[in-house]
């Protein structure tokens, strides 16, 4: 569990944390405190970089137990904490439910945990530099290394071919199976009128794809405006980036210290 | 009355103490607390996210008495507290107005709570993604689920056909009676040269909607100068998300506690 | 003098503040403290709202003597305090320059004044949102009310006309001179490459249109790229509302409290 | 070494002790802890204005060793401290490394140093203003004089021309050699589909460049969009300002301010 060591550092997090969080048991079996706590620092830095505001959740697969997952029970991510962490079924059934509410849409990390067991990490966002892509013809393609990983195409899910005329929302496996099968092996599918699924062999390079696919969004849109052919990163170019990943640590900790507030240059 | 004498002991009250204001001689007959809170709270909560800056005004029906309604005196949306909330009736006349300033454009609240008895919540804003489809032919419409509200049609308001030239401000009964017209059943009309007006069956709703309208029209600027045809939510998926709205208490959690400064992620 | 009351915010100032600033005399002859103030308050919102960044000054005429005017020696606007602001006649001479360094390119403020009798304010920035009407052909009008008083054109500026091939600095007189009769009887004029120079009846009114000047730029931009023709507030309306000017102390107490944050909300 | 026992405590030591971090062992022989700290401020800056996030560094020629340069041990830039200052040689080996990790892309910085003796200062970024020029036809050129250096033109760096299918990293000599030979005697080179690299007589003027590059990328793509012939900044222009720059302090000791917590504006 998280436990500040400042004395005043955890009085303020008692005065400001819903008192619910506060003395709810957050220990789920076979998982220590660590993993849960990269769990809330998830949701945090999603939060803090507006890769999700009040909607969308991001998931890890659980650590000893390829059959379940653990994500936050139904909270926007700025204000989760590791009480609210639950664990689900790949059926996104609740292992231990205890009246907590839950995601609608928690089917799009289930299925996707299901057919892709190299993945460990799914993040679901709507965030705003992708839509343009999800609504129009344009392909999303990478014009920045950091987001090389969207050399392999980026599909777009419609999810009236799967579902008719919806609420849009991935509310049962059906739906969530149907784009875990859009988003096939690649990293990021795009859901129309929606937002985007994210995933990684963990949830660290989840979160960061979820970044840089919005950030890479919001030059490429501005490189088609400027006109002319584009220069992307090729397929060679990406696949050596597969090959070779650089350390996505320092991403990591940076992000973390200025979601949790402990960056000096806070 | 809430009275700093100091701006640090101010901001640890407002954050621990925010139930101070509660006990100011705010009270209007047949208003409780929580009620005059919830509309201090949508007031903080447009000014945090940017949709209302220093002009603009949130107001909500009189829980009790439907011919009346409730908003701040003349004043920024990022500084009203509990005893700046005054009372009017839907010809937009003051209960008691203990010689407070009043908004010059009260009236665009009193007239959409006549001819709306379905809207409990109006919000106007002059917030900028949504002046650009103000000024030109290009109709707004839903480019994400979130404001797939606007599937109705979102009206343009055109002040000169209702006052001829003026000083733009819908300052009088009339002009406010022509907006409301203009605004007919649908839930946003903009208003040419000007900003919106957005109103829902609750406050909540009502704020919600101002900040998703935003927020699609920012994104649907860049999706059509992406070019082609967009795939916008249709009027079904619309109309189906009308009868299956979410629960809109997870975004007005995490945006109160943003704006209060009560989020631990803050 | 900027006195703040509190013990705590005053010990705060002092370990911030450069020393040079704190023991400083502040008082310029016939020159109350309440003028200094609005003065150091002007800079201090320029700077809290992103219109200059480093560069870029304000100034006002001296209230009692109009062949003075008043501006803080060179230094970024967000670190003004009282004991900052000098004094120059409209030669743009220091009266009493006690080694500060001084804005290279205050000419503006003092050609500004000479021309201009109806002019006590003058804001001199680099605002990106205008920087791009400044360096095309598209003429920069209003399509919100709030800068409804660009409705009477803007000019834009250009130094080689007027002083050949420059290091674009408008720094002597002639130059200054130069982009004073350009302005002419305008509120804005653009300056090619460079920024603008905005001018008011007071500091309030001149700081406000620096203010809504951009944010009117950046919302015409957006309008442009949708296409068609714009629906830009009429010179009826514009001249209807600068004779009947809307209060602008509701925004100028909202920007003052952000930025010497003494705003509840934040 | 500066060991933060509590997030608040940090924060306050880091506000009103910065000094805090020269008494660290940090000493580099004939470097000053002033040359040290500079260097922290520099990387503070780049992270505070946006214009490097996690990834991206800053570099300063060793003072007194022209055959030398320093640069942070592989971290962000927001969490450099005087601690983390690293010296290299030319070769971009590291004089002293303690077993600490290195920028795989320090390279960029040895090898400019090594064709360019006029340069004391690298900073490599990928602000997301540039990398539209990065991947298009569209030169980079100057629309305001703050940017005036980029007159002489803005070259691409084709990683493809020197080293066929890489990951996209500058990580070997002979890479970062040909970049510098792109550069030439040039102040700023992008690097196609990855950032860019702005050098500078001193640590100041490369920042300066880095963040003033950024901004103009970002107003020439609004200016393009409006359409029509652009009015650059001339060569003739640039050259004028090019032997005659205003003084960069002034930028410096605000965003120094701003990044290290200092400014009363804050």
């Amino acid at each position: 569990m998280f436990r500040p060591t400042s004395v005043i550092a955890a009085a303020w997090l008692a005065a400001l944390a819903p008192a619910a969080a506060q003395n709810a048991p957050a220990a789920i079996e076979g998982v220590d405190a660590a993993a849960i706590e990269e769990l809330v620092v998830a949701n945090r830095i999603l939060a803090e970089r507006g890769i999700i505001d009040a909607y969308g959740h991001v998931s890890v697969r659980h650590p000893t137990n390829p059959n379940r997952y653990l994500m936050a029970r139904a909270l926007a991510p700025a204000l989760v904490t590791a009480a609210d962490i639950m664990e689900f079924d790949l059926d996104s059934n609740p292992v231990d439910r205890r009246g907590r509410s839950m995601f609608t849409e928690r089917y799009i990390h289930g299925e996707a945990y299901k057919l892709r067991p190299d993945v460990n990490g799914v993040v679901h966002t709507h965030s705003m530099g992708v839509i343009p892509f999800a609504v129009t013809q344009v392909p999303l393609k990478p014009v920045i290394h950091t987001a090389s990983f969207l050399h392999v195409g980026v599909p777009v899910w419609e999810i009236r071919e799967a579902g008719g005329v919806t609420n849009m929302l991935v509310s049962n496996a059906a739906l969530g199976k149907s784009l875990a099968t859009a988003l096939g092996d690649k990293p990021v599918a795009l859901m129309r009128g929606h937002g985007n699924v994210v995933v990684g062999p963990n949830v660290r390079v989840a979160v960061a794809r979820a970044v840089f696919t919005d950030e890479n969004a919001r030059m490429q849109s501005v490189a088609l405006a400027l006109g002319g052919p584009i220069n992307y990163i090729s397929p060679e170019e990406g696949a050596k980036r597969d090959r070779e990943p650089g350390d996505p640590s320092r991403a990591w900790e940076l992000w973390k210290a200025l979601a949790m507030k402990k960056a000096p240059a806070n």
